[in-house]
């Protein structure tokens, strides 16, 4: 089968290595001689392989590009795989994720290892190396093991094609030979439910792009409210309509009830353990009031970071505003800039900031799963992204808008000249269209172009410096010991294409959600303020496909594919903005309807009143979609039904046999 | 086993007969010979007997009490209840509720046939006698059948305590051996839930009981926002440790995942019939668009309803108000009773016409399944109760009181005597009072006081009125043609007792829940207009209890014991009123607020805004609240999970093995 020959491709052409970890050592340290550091650094490659010939997983260590970075190749022998699918497949089908694969004889079917997919091997040796020892792994992790700095699987280059992304999932839809084949390459992942999302959404955003245009055309410089209420059910049935689907993808591509499984997180310590009152066996164990506090103490931890980044982008909002608007001072020309620059270089730093320190925090919360942990640092990376996507647009809606002339009295007292005009929704238009379309265009340079540019001129610059150093350093350390191993033509060529991906970014799938999830929140909550908003975010979609494709193959180490049930926690992110786009909708269509005064005293309260409505409405609109949409059977319900009917029947006749 | 005993003793007691059909048919229609007559009615009564002797079922044919009445008493043959119970073990291991029927060499455990408990036989015979034909029941329903009047089972006299009802399960809870005992009563059923919920509840408003009267005696003519936000998260996590508790009850009774089998409902006709894909069986077929718009014509339907009733109870509300208030005229005295007589008879009355016409409804809604079908009634039915038990309390606090002066030069230019004074949320606290106190003893007198004195009178009533029809009737209908057999001494003890049985009224869940989520909603809405409420309410229910238990043993037929998972939707009904406490407890803090002039024409629209921020508020608590108990870990998590490794274990120890 061609499943088959894929698997024993990838396989051999990547030597039998399934993984590489990353192993960074230091060089030079102050106040720690080099015999220490020395012996430091044998001791964690020791305790290293040591970890690793306990499972059963074979490896070799080859000298890094770099100074101080050691390359552990790590293969994974048919026996100890084997071992570890026929585990899989049992608790796969003690969770119902299969049922396929019980014969009428009551014993399971043999295994037959050429079915085994690319992405399942891949994914059974993560689980061999990062597996807590108590459950039969290696309990390698970077947040565990000092020296681990990462652990990569290498891409399978007769196979690393982008429209098996780009194209994969709808094929497979439509042509069901075409599934094996997509879901040997990310089969289940993450990152094969973005893929999905992206051309799922791509195709729904085609209904308010038309309309959107319609009315734009006809209402140049106005607010519809029709199309406000229109976008709202709009959003709302996509996402149950989405959800519907994800729960078909799960089917289709055999991964229902995979979230079932938990995986204890090799990060989790606990206080002590305990002995486990099903198995018997020692885990760790945290009390949960411990958890509790820790959870609430998080809080005020977040928020500390969500007003840090709310008021750097507040404060560049107001730069912008006043060096735009008011100023009119010296170096006005060239301190229109400022801002730009702030957003492209100085708020993308800042966020890293708080992305670091809320992932400092929800290690702290205890996460006994990972399931848990990305979901809880799902949400609160998405806070700062809802905050530099947002928070601008709020400011100008909200606060400028209404309240700006308030600050011209002051201008005047103070003595700065300014050319401040009277501003209207049309400020917000502007705001909104810098953000759509500017922000689309920066991201794919950052995304597509810089990387590409990275790729070319980064080797060139290797070599210039390794030549520079190279000359005045003598090392006894381990890299040094193993020697540059004489290598034939083959072999040489397989570690270049280590060397390479190794020199690669990690792939980063919140990145691409983020992106996605932030611009569904134009869509949803400001189209009534540019109609066209649909329309650009849907061309925008189009290279977006295309360029991550790219981008996962040539441009990113290898991605681990874990498997997945759905988008996950993003969905609930999704839903977060609907709910939102209820407030923003009812504000706008309330604020800069014609016949509003703007500036009257009750404007604030009657635009609170505005939102009360709109927010029932939005509750009463899902609670009646979610009813309509229950009622319309699905095709992936028959599928689970008629594989429960086939257990139910292998049963039954099993049964009247005794 | 005592169990066993139970079982063998009940089934002797009640002479081998486990349902007693009810068969009416007509003695006398306009236009209709006595011929015709007679040979419709033995025809429908060929077709029952006929349905029945086809699946299995013995039954033999008694004359009624009452004329025109035929008791078909039905007994099951144990080979044919071991053959469901064999079909239901399997199904329910299939769905997950029991696990333990597996053994280690790969076979099911024999069934012993003295373990099924009295209740498992009730409930199997019945699902025989109304399943579908396609799935082996005879398909006799009172809503197919034109003369089945109904199907009940007999009381076990041996065994109808009202201790073990309202005993068992905090029993249960405390001592293992008992569970069975009281399984063997209603195990599992939706009355089992309603007794636990019963006494979870009481135990739970001892906290806001004895808040509340602190409160009372501190604060005796002011509102506390303080209390108000107490009540608040009291509600809340009242409700989420209540769901919580019904999972482990599911666990502790056997019937976790029993309401994943959904039991297709016998009046499930359909528009024709279509091959399932799955079964490859002939089932009944309707387009879901149909379904969708015949659900979304019943919306106006239950809101004319709605309608009705809010008219009728705003009608009586605005009489007695003006009776009582401003009324001085002639017959004063005796109209002042008027309204009173309007809540106890004519309210009651309308509300049984409103139950009639949404089971109109409901049924021409076509609902697949009896869980789908309750569901969905139960929401209806909750309508009715929520205008008549809150309705005059809303119009009383948001439209007499503040606006309530308005009338008043109304009534002195028409001329109108009244004794009018100002009122103040005092009058709100009187009318709640007549709900929680008086209410509740009228219910208690309408429940337990009128059925025992019905009972006691009824039957010399009955001895009356067949001396009277006895003398001039002859017939040749099918109970003089069976003739009255001659019955020695235990038989005719026990017709005397299915006599007595058939005499009583059915046992009707929904009243009873419906009472109790009512009264939660006086307590969790009202409780800062009178913070005595809970206290009240912790008495009535320590009395409802113990005449509950009563009642259904002495005052009503015996509840079929169906299978439920939890309260089900009374779960989601009280979910509604805590919602809405936000609004109530909001919108009377800042109206009744000493510091609120109650007459400015800003309250109304500063009332909405305080609406707003506590229904916000409490989204925000019901968040925080669920995320903090479900850190918390349940044992009945740990059971299920010690279930499922036992699987587990055989799976792997029998994969091993081949």
């Amino acid at each position: 089968t061609s499943t088959n020959k894929t698997s024993q491709s990838t396989y051999k052409s990547n030597a039998g290595v399934d993984f590489v970890i990353i192993f960074k050592f230091p060089t030079n340290q102050p106040d720690v001689t080099r015999e220490q550091l020395e012996a430091k650094t044998t001791k964690a490659l020791e305790s290293l392989t040591t970890k690793l010939s306990k499972v059963g997983l074979r490896f070799q260590i080859r000298p890094g590009k770099e100074r101080g970075v050691l390359l552990v190749l790590v293969g994974c022998p048919s026996n100890l795989l084997y071992q570890a699918l026929k585990r899989e497949r049992i608790r796969d089908f003690l969770l119902g994720v299969r049922v396929d694969d019980i014969e009428e004889d009551g014993k399971s079917r043999s295994i037959n290892m050429s079915d085994v997919t690319d992405s399942e091997r891949l994914r059974l040796v993560y689980d061999l190396i990062t597996s807590p020892e108590t459950e039969g792994g290696a309990s390698i992790s970077p947040d565990l093991d000092e020296c681990v700095d990462s652990i990569m699987p290498l891409h399978d280059e007769n196979f690393d094609k982008p429209e098996y992304y780009s194209n994969g999932s709808s094929h497979g839809r439509r042509n069901g030979c075409l599934i094996k084949t997509t879901s040997t390459k990310f089969e289940t992942s993450l990152i094969a439910y973005y893929f999905a999302f992206l051309q799922n959404y791509f195709v729904w955003l085609s209904v308010p792009s038309v309309l959107g245009a319609f009315v734009y055309m006809t209402h140049t410089n106005t607010l519809t409210i029709g199309f406000s209420v229109f976008m709202l059910v709009w959003a709302v049935v996509y996402l149950e309509m989405w959800k519907r689907k994800e729960k078909e993808l799960a089917v289709m591509w055999g991964v229902r009830n995979c979230s079932k499984y938990e995986k204890r997180r090799a990060e989790y310590g606990g206080d002590g353990t305990i002995k486990d009152e099903v198995t018997g066996e020692e885990l760790p164990f945290v009390a949960p009031w411990k958890t509790i506090v820790r959870r609430i103490l998080a809080i005020p931890g977040v928020a500390l970071g969500a007003v840090f980044l709310s008021s750097i982008v507040g404060f560049v909002f107001f730069l912008q505003l006043f060096l735009h608007e008011y100023y009119a001072g010296p170096f006005a020309q060239i301190l229109h800039y400022a801002p730009t620059i702030g957003y492209v270089l100085f708020i993308p730093t800042m966020t890293n900031i708080y992305n670091k320190w809320v992932k400092i925090l929800n290690d702290w919360e205890m996460h006994k799963t990972d399931a848990s942990w990305e979901s809880n640092y799902t949400k609160k990376i998405f806070i700062a992204n809802f905050l530099v996507g947002y928070l601008s647009l709020f400011i100008t809606g909200w606060v400028y808008i209404p309240f700006g002339d308030h600050v011209l009295p002051y201008l005047s007292h103070y003595n700065i000249s300014h050319d401040h005009k009277k501003v209207d929704f049309l400020r917000l238009r502007d705001q909104l269209v810098y953000f759509v379309v500017t922000g689309q265009v920066v991201g794919f340079a950052t995304e597509m172009i810089v990387p590409y540019i990275m790729q070319k001129a980064m080797p060139k610059a290797q070599e210039l410096k390794e030549k520079v150093t190279k000359g005045n350093t003598e090392s006894s350390f381990p890299e040094d010991q193993l020697g540059t191993p004489e290598m034939s033509g083959p072999e040489a060529a397989f570690m270049k294409r280590v060397y390479k991906q190794v020199g690669l970014e990690e792939y980063n799938i919140y990145t691409d959600y983020v992106e996605m999830v932030i611009q569904f929140g134009y869509v949803s909550m400001f189209s009534t303020v540019w109609p066209l908003t649909a329309l650009c975010c849907m061309i925008n979609n189009w290279v977006e496909l295309r360029s991550d494709a790219l981008k996962i193959c040539k441009y990113t180490r290898r991605p681990i594919p874990l498997r997945a049930e759905g988008a996950g926690p993003w969905i609930g992110n999704m839903e977060t903005l609907v709910w939102l786009s209820s407030i923003t909708m009812a504000s706008f269509a309330y604020l800069f309807h014609p016949s509003t005064n703007i500036h009257s005293p009750y404007t604030p309260i009657l635009t609170l009143l505005a939102i009360m409505v709109s927010e029932h409405l939005y509750v009463l609109l899902r609670i009646l979609i979610q009813t309509a949409i229950e009622i319309i059977p699905s095709w992936s319900d028959v599928v689970v039904k008629k594989e429960d009917y086939k257990l139910k029947k292998v049963w039954l006749d099993r049964l009247a046999s005794t």
